[in-house]
Formats: C-alpha cells, structure tokens, sequence
C-alpha cells in the first residue's frame, strides 16, 4: 500500500533529491513523498533550535501534526573549522535573509578570503527526523567532510556545493552528477539511515 | 624618558582607548603612544592567523620591524556561543567588507533573528602583543562575557558594542562611559595584563 509522506520543506530541489535517495534505498514503490507546498495552509515553523537535530524534530513535529500525515524533515549546513562549527544551523540564512543562496557562499568566501586551505576544512551536516501523528520522532545524522575553495566551481546541486570540495576528491559537490552526490552526501547518508526507521514505523 | 610605542591600528577609537588604558595602569607619561597612521609607508600585514593571539603578534611583529621601534598590536572580537565562537577573528570583516561596524552588526543579528535570550551568551575577547625591534614578542588576552541584544542600544564605543549586555549589567556597552567600558572591557583587561611586560620590556 502506499503511504503518503511529507517533507517539511518547500524547496523542490530537496524533494527530488529525496525522493531519488529514498528509491535508492528501495522505498519509492511505497511511498508518495509531497513537498509541504501541497499543504500551503500549514505555516513554516519557527526554527528555535540550537542544532541540526532540534531543528529537524521540531520541523517533522509541526507538520505530521498539523497534517496528520507522517512527516520527514531535515536540517542541513555547512560547519566551517575556523569559524567553530558556523554558519551551521544559519547556513540558510548566513547572509541574512533565509535562502539567498549566492549571498550565503558570496559572504562566507569574503569572511574567510584571508585564510588558507590548510585551514579551510568543512564538512556538511544533516539532521534527518521522521515524526508521526501520534508524537513518535526519529532522528539521525549524516555529514560530508571536504575542503573549502576559494572560488565557486560547478553548477549542480544548490546551497554551498560549488564551495566544498569533498575529501578524496578533486571536484566540488556542485560538480558532482546527482547520484554521485548523494551516494556521499550528509543528506545521503542521513536519509539512508532514516531508510530502516520509515520502513519500521511505515511498514 | 618618553618612549615612542607603535600601535598597529589606524582606528582612532583605539589609540584613544589603550591611551586611556595605559595613562589608567601608570604607564601615560613614560609613552608616546602614536597610531599607524604615523608611518603610512608600512603596509598593513595581511591577517592569516586563526586564532586572536596568532594576529595580534603577526601585527605587532611586523610594525616593530618596519618602524624599528616596539609596537602593540591587539585582535579582538565578538565569539557567539551559538555560533561556536564566530565571529571571532572575522568579526571586523563578518559583512565581508572591513570596518563596516553597522552592516556587520546587522548581518549578525539577521543571522540570529530566530535565537532566544537564553541561546544568546556571548563575550568579547581580546588579545595584545608586544613586538619589539629585536623579536622579543609577549602576547596576554582578556574576555568580557555578556547577552546579546535583538536590537542595538546606545551610541558610544565602536564595532559590536551596541548589542552586548555585559553579565551583571542592564545596559549593553555602548551605553557605557568610556572609563565604565574601559574597567571591565576585554582590550581594558588585556592591555593592563600587558602593562607589566611593557614596564619590564621597556622600562
């Protein structure tokens, strides 16, 4: 039987990449995943959280609640070494306002323009949560460590990938194809770990 | 004997402030504190260091040798718990311009919008190097721990001023007077912690 799913973003790029992870984990038969754009009159939740982790179950949370459907979200960003973690949980909205990405990796390469690659480590993160109606929540993370360039390189993918250059690699996430992306993505890997609890609670 | 100290900074506010500072801890008579500005021909040094510490002596280090005279250098800036310590060494250049106080006051409070007070802890740091002609180098650091504000408040100091509250106060320090500022400010406890070296270096 199929279930519907709805991911608590309203990024179109998201829904597809997910989508394609999740029939790589062999759950796209089962599921009818929708964006949160299906559901226009449930509001965006406020992001309280101080980690990727909080803000991914209060996500989830809200929308399986308001929609009585199960409900996935994530919380991703960039933790850049010398900045201790940031932009983090504010990688969205680094620049200031939520989802301008080319004002996000247009500041963070102008903050970081004095430092050297030997000090441009940086992985992304991804907090992956599964909430259902009755209030059960899972949550997992995934991450992807990589070097940081100092110019933007490739037009694939979306946030900062044409800055992360991944560990093991010569090419950064942006010029990467999709599957080669998310075979060693944090969002990737998350969403397959979450793979094992949807199938537990959907099944 | 009046000696001449070179201050690495072509900051008014912050030759006034360590002059302050240094007449406070006994030292204003014997020093004949000038700013950068009075050697333009010295370029400034490029800040590759990581850390408040590593800048502050890559500064100092290179004035004494360019002017032949010891020089005082400090880095300071704001370190956002919630941000694991960032802006910290970027602070001044967080909007990606250098010294653009104002944009980068409100960058960081755009990026912080959705954090509550209890998420907000803050501190100022500071750290000041002695460089002398000949290598010797001293390098001490000073905090000041506080709440950041939603909005800015107050029209003295400089940089991020407005927005932090220091612990056990109700104004934020730009509403401070200068000598309040100065007694419990990160730079006020860093420069008396290297008035010792420069009495002892100097004398």
């Amino acid at each position: 039987m199929t279930r519907r799913l709805v991911l608590a973003t309203r990024n179109a790029h998201k829904v597809t990449e997910l989508r394609a992870i999740l029939a790589a984990a062999g759950l796209g038969p089962d599921l009818d995943l929708v964006g949160a754009d299906a559901y226009p009159e449930v509001p965006d939740v406020k992001e309280t959280g101080i980690t990727f982790a909080e803000n991914a179950l209060l996500k989830a949370h809200a929308l399986a609640e308001a929609t009585q459907l199960p409900a996935v979200a994530d919380d991703s960003g960039l933790c850049v070494d010398v900045l201790g973690g940031a932009p983090g949980i504010f990688s969205a909205r680094w620049a200031g306002r939520h989802g301008d990405d080319r004002a996000n990796l247009d500041l963070l390469l102008a903050q970081l323009a004095d430092i050297d690659t030997p000090h441009r480590a940086a992985h992304f993160a991804c907090a992956a949560a599964l909430a259902l109606p009755d209030g059960t929540t899972r949550v997992v993370e995934g991450r992807l460590h990589g070097t940081l360039r100092h110019t933007p390189s490739g037009t694939g993918g979306f946030g900062y990938d044409p800055v992360l250059q991944p560990d093991g690699d010569t090419r950064t996430c942006a010029e990467l194809t999709p599957d080669e992306k998310n075979a060693i993505s944090h969002r990737g890997k998350a969403f397959r770990a979450l793979a094992p609890h949807l199938m537990e609670l959907l099944g």
